[in-house]
């Protein structure tokens, strides 16, 4: 059992880290970005070495008391949300923020955990290459926080998942001992993976404080278009298509409903739909090459078949890098918009691809035969199997007078997305949400495997307690 | 402390299996491809089903008797063989030898372990999809393997290691429960990533079954070109200028000494080199496009001014496949000579890129100090910073008169390879005979974390017994 942290611990903790968190201050910690549960914590503290990060660890594993790694606090799951149990510390990577290392020659990049992925992105800009990580919240999320949840976002058809893009990482483990293991070595074979068993653990066997990140060449060469799709099943064709004409250079295929289109144009009445017939169904997608009129030329005829084989009936290509910004933040503005709406049901869910289109229109009949006032608006990552499907009130009306709905919402999705041997969480994680969801859908050897490690690497349990697995 | 297996846990092993390999027929089994080492094992089980390689585990797991999963028999360092202890059983993949499904749509394929990595290749093309692990020993080497080792090989530098190709994976834990996840999905957050923790811990954590694999789509177009180089410290500049000139289209980009080319010619007389003047340094580099006037113009203008700046002396650019395959043949026969002229040291040993010209002249200087007479063969996969420095005799010397200068070697090459930031395993492995050399490198916590991790999963000690951590 975990203890509430004595006033004694809380002033070693801030002899530690110079100072803590108290009162106020720690409020802006606790807020749920989804407004679903606030969170609790007995204090803040927010250390900027790696010793102090593990002379946390220590005072705190010896005290048997909760630590909660917390990045920028955009994780949607509750990772970063304590609700219950004895208040825990929260401890925030923010002063961690250093860049150690660029190197264009090198094709690397070591960041502390606290640096924003813009920040990332930034630096590697400044020495010519490309840090390709890119999700709606990259202002304000920290690279240590994408690679404890491994997050996903609007690249990763090209360029992998967070994980993908990380060569190594400094950590401080539940023991104290620090990880050492900043590592820009391509291939390195001595042991066990910890890199990767601590991306996506969610701050549940260690605290990443730093890491060694890959870093690309910049495209020579990019073209964006919007381009209006019949359905879900002929935007998976388009794809397939697209992918025949022009190999791996497409790096981003989002597909868009279009009512998340209506609802950011409703909320930003600035903006207009780029598609004159606001079509039901859209995709947003983005190519590379490395010259701009070899680039231009080979999507060009690939846009023509498309139209001729009837795969889109309408479109815009982005003539300006003003013009493609903007495709991409009507994109990136549905989120900000559903919150608006106010979601009864947020998934965040995969399925092979070549079950895409079974899937989202099984979904909308077992959804519509609930109620037939709900709404769905589904956009994602098409490329990757990836949508989030989520489920509305009609605008305007209190989504709490579908509150007794929400289980059989849930369950109606999980159901589809275990059928077609999906995953109930794409990119976003587990956290606190999920948790009892991971156990009803996961894999009983999977749940065992983890159970058996976190015992053995965090045996008082006090990383991240109650995430991910109870 | 493990037994040795009973004749009645051996009928039992015949009767989930079939039939066990007895006397003679283990033989083949206990060969070290670099004969260092003989194996030893009690008997050889062949199963064909994931359920009853679970049944094996478990009846090993209740006798305490050691298991040593196997697949092509061609890893380097020794982890399919146990010199040692209690004769274990040795657990051969090679009739889980189905392809499971292979989906162009989907971009990818599910192997079991035993197929090897050619039939894996080929099943992709199958589907005009390509499968871009490459290495010497694709022939006989098993996916399984691949994965257990997460080989590398010639195509790291575009496609990345072995475990950045595989999806998802099954394998029967030491429990003796099946882990299902062949899944195919591009992104899955639910909980810690057993896949990756399994892939690269050399069937310590658990039997590689059967895996879910990423296809690419085929290059249209190739060039590939061998190109003598002053140094390999001007290696390493042509490979910059290289990637700012064609980006991320550089699939293989790797350094041949002089001296392993003149040995390829030596054994296989038939053969000449393409380089008349016989350099003492060249790189093999090949690129891929998506067409190929456009990359044969890209990249003839990339060789002109590299050969304008004094990166290249000479070279030769294949013409046909016939010629492509031509060189790399002679890439890929140097370790097949290597052993015809008998290494007193192989290293296979990684430096981040900006270091290995500096490590090369550092370890050439410190083992020349050690005898004039050692002759040395540095090859590998520059791109990924991967050397295999390797240490002979004079041609026709008995490697014998050197045996008193292992150690010392060793030593030297592993200690620059420390200041260096590098690994003492890039890609083969740590097996049975780095396993000294990981404690007295490797980092204490990771070490720590190992074995805790190698306790909870597999207490009784039965998966491959003495490989990775004693």
């Amino acid at each position: 059992m975990l203890n509430a942290p004595t006033s004694e611990l809380i002033s070693t903790l801030a002899t530690i880290a110079g100072a803590v968190h108290e009162g106020d201050a720690i409020d802006p910690f606790l807020v749920d970005p989804r407004g679903i549960t606030p969170g609790q914590a007995a204090t803040v503290v927010r250390p900027d070495t790696p010793e102090k990060v593990a002379d946390i660890v220590k005072a705190c594993a010896a005290a048997r008391v909760g630590l909660i790694p917390y990045g920028g606090g955009t994780g949607l799951v509750g990772g970063q949300m304590a609700p219950d149990g004895p208040p825990p510390v929260i401890l925030s990577l923010e002063r961690m923020n250093r860049i150690r290392m660029v190197s264009a020659d090198e094709s690397a990049i070591v960041a502390e955990a606290g640096v924003t992925l813009a920040e990332v992105q930034d630096a590697a800009e400044g020495v010519n290459r490309l840090f390709p990580l890119s999700l709606a919240s990259e202002g304000s999320c920290r690279i240590g926080g994408n690679l404890a949840t491994n997050a996903g976002g609007t690249q990763v058809l090209r360029y992998g998942n967070a994980r993908d893009l990380c060569l190594g990482i400094e950590a401080v483990l539940p023991s104290g001992e620090i990880l050492h293991g900043l590592s820009t070595l391509r291939k390195d074979n001595t042991g066990y993976d910890l890199r990767h068993l601590l991306m996506g653990s969610e701050g549940t066997l260690g605290v990443i404080t730093a890491a060694a990140l890959k870093l690309f060449p910049r495209p020579a060469a990019t073209v964006t278009a919007m381009l209006a799709v019949p359905s879900p099943e002929v935007a998976v064709s388009l794809l397939g298509h697209m992918r025949e004409a022009l190999g791996d250079q497409i790096t981003g295929f989002e597909l868009i409903q279009g009512v998340g289109v209506a609802w950011v144009c409703h909320y930003h009445p600035e903006v207009s739909d780029p598609l004159a017939d606001q079509p039901q169904w859209r995709v947003l997608m983005e190519v590379i090459g490395t010259d701009e009129d070899v680039l231009s030329e080979q999507t060009g005829t690939a846009f023509e078949t498309a139209f001729e084989k009837g795969l889109a009936t309408d479109g815009v290509i982005a003539s300006s890098e003003a013009q493609r910004q903007q495709l991409w933040w009507i994109r990136e503005t549905i989120p900000e918009c559903n919150r608006r709406v106010g979601a009864i049901v947020s998934n965040d869910v995969s399925v092979p691809i070549t079950r895409i289109a079974t899937f989202v229109s099984e979904a909308s009949e077992a959804i519509r035969a609930l109620d037939t006032d709900l709404v769905i608006n589904c956009f994602g990552h098409l490329g990757d199997g990836n949508l989030h499907y989520n489920i509305f009130p009609p605008m305007g009306v209190d989504k709490e007078r579908f509150a007794n709905r929400r289980k059989d919402i849930k369950h109606v999705i999980h159901d589809l997305i275990a059928a077609h041997q999906g995953s109930i969480s794409a990119e976003h994680g587990i956290g606190r949400h999920k948790r009892d969801d991971l156990v009803a859908y996961g894999d009983p050897a999977k749940l065992a495997a983890m159970r058996a490690i976190k015992a053995a690497l965090d045996p008082a349990g006090i990383m991240n307690p109650g995430a991910v697995i109870a």
